[in-house]
């Protein structure tokens, strides 16, 4: 019998960026430049070109965001990447349960994750759960998912087509994408679906895509520091 | 118990919609003639404009069938709105399963869909199953839904946050939306998630979405008939 | 000779629309709801309803603003479509030079119309000219405009194709479009086009794009007054 | 006086790219395989790999060709800019009359350029002018513009904003902009904007927009050229 796999955490790789602070600068001194310099745009970004990023950002000029790009690859539940496609600035290619049979890996949450809401619709605040709710979220997760998988595989055997048979399988299977955003799409996405003190505009993400975000912005944090900075000083407003 | 509901079909109906083919002639006609023709815009499309019509399809000029838009109410499995939401060019708001429990309603296929896949990837072709093949998806796919709506239902009772619990149900559980496009995406659409003789870039959409795709395109064939006529007349590509 | 026509106004005129309050309610309550409610869709909204379309852009859920469409044609200088077409969540066609003699009809900033800019870069405030400076701008426009058309005849008549006669033609000339957009585009759009008292994140448009947004924002309000006061009792800033 | 610049060129660099055959390799196999391969990824494209890439441009699987990135600096006339941004795939950001003051560089047309065209709208065909003809446009083009800037600088000598004085500005002044694309954008802009033998859908663009898709082809070939063979041999149809 097929062995089964849970996890409880999602993965984030930077396969490929061309992502500086100075794609910023370049881009927006065009406007009051016009020639080109490309000395300028091989320079580091020094500390008197912070103040015009932080002037883009703040005033919201959202175009010299725009001329960088990351490619990530995730792998994440299904119910993870319902909410991330709905985000239409970015490119995405993402495993085929029409194509391949899928491979029975899981997530099931585990006790970092709060398990119970309380408050209203839109601003619900999340709690821990009992030992005895987490004991029961892991058992019927489990048992699910390894039942579903197992229906898939008889199916398979018998000769009906993935696309047919994987409808049985729950949104909590595991998948995985590419994905290609520049820094102004990311912003927007983790100003939605991300939770933090100085937020302008608190949003209410649910925490599985949140941890897929927080991985994102770690790497974006490295590419361009002074961009991520001054998202941060001006209330993580998507400019 | 809750009662468990079963269906083979989808839901399309149109909500709201302004798209007629002299939408199509007015946003030609500005580029040669400049002067807005209201009188001209308020007239229903003649023979004469057929010529026109056929013209900006034949020769790709997409953007004048853009001043349109139709709004659908769609249910369908998740698996297919999986699909549905790649097509950026639309606007979406879909059922919550963090902000309600879902319903007990899942899409189980009949004997009108082809079991079995043969061919090689990105040009399957399907054909029925064997009497033992249906039985076989129909009582798997029966069972595993039942099994993971009672899991679900478990869990929201011991207290358990919507959006947590819900991470055991299938993708074959239906969801509903509502979907806004103008006719070009929704050419764009058709010409991927249908399947039709005389198509000139043939597609191999999976039966549920092109379900969808051909009640929608059902609609617009009688709201914009000559476009609906002249995007068939030139090999369904989208202009 | 031909005679030369001088405007200092726009036209925006309504010319399609599918647009209500309601719209907005039916789409944001698919969330919590599922179940089409036709009837609902066809109400009118109502006092209960405010709240819900204030919730919906205080905490800038967009989606919902995006079901609905309206299609405006517009007469005004190219160097005021030129910004207009930055906005790329929208649909255009416009009056081409290459396909028709383009008429001589340009536009003369007259003494509404603030000439004299003062302050920094990104925060430039606009103060009246002297009367002096209103009759030299009258002068050298209306000159350079007789000139350059003159020019553009002398190239036509001589046999010269349209689309290079006209590059001596200046941004001041008229064109006309239409150009669809949803009440989602539509108030960014007016975020960053107009320049209103409590707006939160100020802009700084040039006045003669501030002229066809103040058309367009009219027409909506008559349209969704709603979601229109809802977008100024929450510092215009869009969803 | 200011000394005016005449010049019959545009000028295309590439200053930015994430751009290798690779990438849609990558993009592609995540469909069919799932789990990332890195090594892969980084290596070279090769014979094998041809098939698949041709496989994808022929059925028209565009996503792959999203993951990758190219910013160009492009001065070209502002009638090119004009028609370029209605590509709305694509970033931009471009000198502002607002922000600064245009520099008198100007487009004129040389004996290259053909002046003649025949044919009926929307499939003209240029042929050369005669002797005069050029000597007529040459004259009628530098003659408006050196009128035009000269009203410009004495607007500006008497105080006037510069976003005022520009209206008299020819749309055949040169501007200078940065813009980002994907592959999968820049063959859309290439199919529209350049006319070559063995193309599927014929287009027909204004010679000097094609001067400049030219020149970003040439340097999209050296990054990707499998992708572009590929899209040649397919009938210049983007994908």
């Amino acid at each position: 019998m097929t062995e089964v796999e849970f996890r409880s955490d999602v993965t984030v790789e930077l396969v490929r960026s061309s992502a500086h602070d100075s794609d910023v600068l370049f881009a927006a001194r065009v406007s009051t430049q016009g020639e080109q310099s490309l000395a300028g745009a091989e320079a580091e970004a020094g500390e008197r070109d912070r103040g015009l990023i932080n002037y883009l950002m703040r005033d919201r000029h959202g175009s010299p965001f725009e001329h960088n790009s990351m490619t990530f690859y995730v792998q994440a539940p299904i119910f993870v990447f319902r909410e991330f496609m709905r985000h239409r600035m970015a490119s995405y290619n993402e495993e085929s349960g029409r194509y391949r049979e899928l491979r029975p890996v899981f997530y099931v949450p585990n006790t970092d994750r709060n398990l119970v809401q309380i408050g209203k619709t839109g601003h619900y605040e999340f709690i821990p759960g009992s030992p005895e709710q987490y004991e029961l979220v892991d058992r019927e997760v489990r048992q699910s998912c390894e039942n579903a998988y197992e229906s898939y595989q008889r199916m398979l055997e018998a000769g009906i087509a993935r696309e047919v048979a994987r409808v049985v399988l729950p949104v909590t299977i595991y998948s995985s994408m590419y994905v290609t955003m520049n820094a102004r799409a990311l912003m927007n996405f983790l100003s939605l679906r991300t939770m933090r003190e100085g937020t302008h505009f608190p949003s209410f993400p649910q925490r599985e895509i949140e941890m897929v975000a927080e991985k994102m912005e770690k790497f974006w944090e490295e590419l361009m520091p002074m961009t991520a900075e001054t998202f941060n000083a001006n209330g993580r407003v998507a400019p």
